[in-house]
């Protein structure tokens, strides 16, 4: 049985969001699942002494082009968020809570998150904005700020950043087939070939 | 008649040379020409704060695996080059010289930098390397070399690289088709999609 595909995103990362609209279906279609894993990108970053994209004055012009074009390029909603980026480790939290008992439900989560901050500007840090996405997602709203408040998530997530930077991850989305590590929605065409052939 | 794709790009960066073995033939079939600039990123990293990839230890060993992976996907031959990144003033000069004649044969000198840097080793910032290339580019070694020490051909490429970060470029390869801005190689798919549609 091939192994599964394991995808580390943050809720804050437009190309990631992107990613989490086509990654299941291209890895149905080679008959593998995938590994959902919801990350703080900040912890990536400083592990690897980066900054992010719209940090850069002369890079933050091109970076809100590209995100928005390059969901026009894949079919998917966007509208630029405002705030952004915004810290997402809540809506993390209560991912991996989720993907204790099922990691479909979770990946449904993630999809969730992404889709209402990037697609109906739904503020994720935001807790009473965070709540209502609950509710509506079929939780119970103050069970899921009770878990993001509590030490055992927090220390989940934790756990979940540094694993990624243990496996080298550096950004979002950050894609690994067969230990081969992919960096970017930009890098679906080489992951499609690599899953429909194998190494190149 | 439909505006020239302007491509900017450094003699140093992999990714610009896999975009060098494909941008006129995706020109061509869109009724489009090129127009090339050798710039040095060096200049516009400073004027966007940036550092090059392969600084940061962890995104090394992954940009290493993806320039010979990107070259792969492409069908182009690459040989990771060493050492790596390069000062290009030189190489960059002469194509200046020679662009102000005849752009073609500067575009067919850079082709011929890049493929004696990224796939046969050939180091361009070491001056007798670089004569050699030139000899058997059909230039006169010396002459070549005296372009690069002329107080007006480095006055150029200072130019060059003026009007680069003033057209808002801060990486390699950077491709401007009728306003828009493409950076990087792996957004090959949007250029063409803009080029077959338009806008979109």
């Amino acid at each position: 049985m091939p192994s599964p595909i394991d995808f580390y995103f943050d809720f804050s990362s437009p190309y990631a969001y992107i990613t989490s609209e086509w990654i299941e279906a291209l890895a149905a279609r080679h008959g593998r699942t995938v590994r959902w894993h919801a990350i703080l990108l900040g912890v990536a970053f400083q592990a690897a002494q980066l900054r992010p994209l719209t940090d850069h004055p002369i890079k933050r012009e091109y970076a809100l082009r590209d995100f928005a074009r390059s969901a026009r390029a894949e079919g998917v909603p966007f509208v630029q968020p405002e705030p952004f980026p915004i810290p997402t480790q809540n809506a993390a939290r209560v991912f991996w809570w989720l993907a204790e008992a099922d990691p479909q439900r979770a990946a449904a989560w993630a999809r969730s998150c992404f889709r209402a901050y990037f697609a109906r500007g739904v503020h994720l840090a935001d807790p009473e904005a965070l709540k209502t996405l609950a509710g509506e997602f079929g939780l119970v709203p103050d069970e899921a700020e009770a878990i993001w408040h509590d030490a055992k998530w927090k220390e989940r997530l934790k756990h979940a950043n540094e694993a990624a930077v243990a496996a080298g991850v550096f950004g979002a989305p950050f894609i690994v087939v067969d230990g081969e590590p992919f960096w970017g929605n930009d890098r679906k065409q080489q992951i499609e070939r690599w899953l429909a052939q194998g190494p190149f």
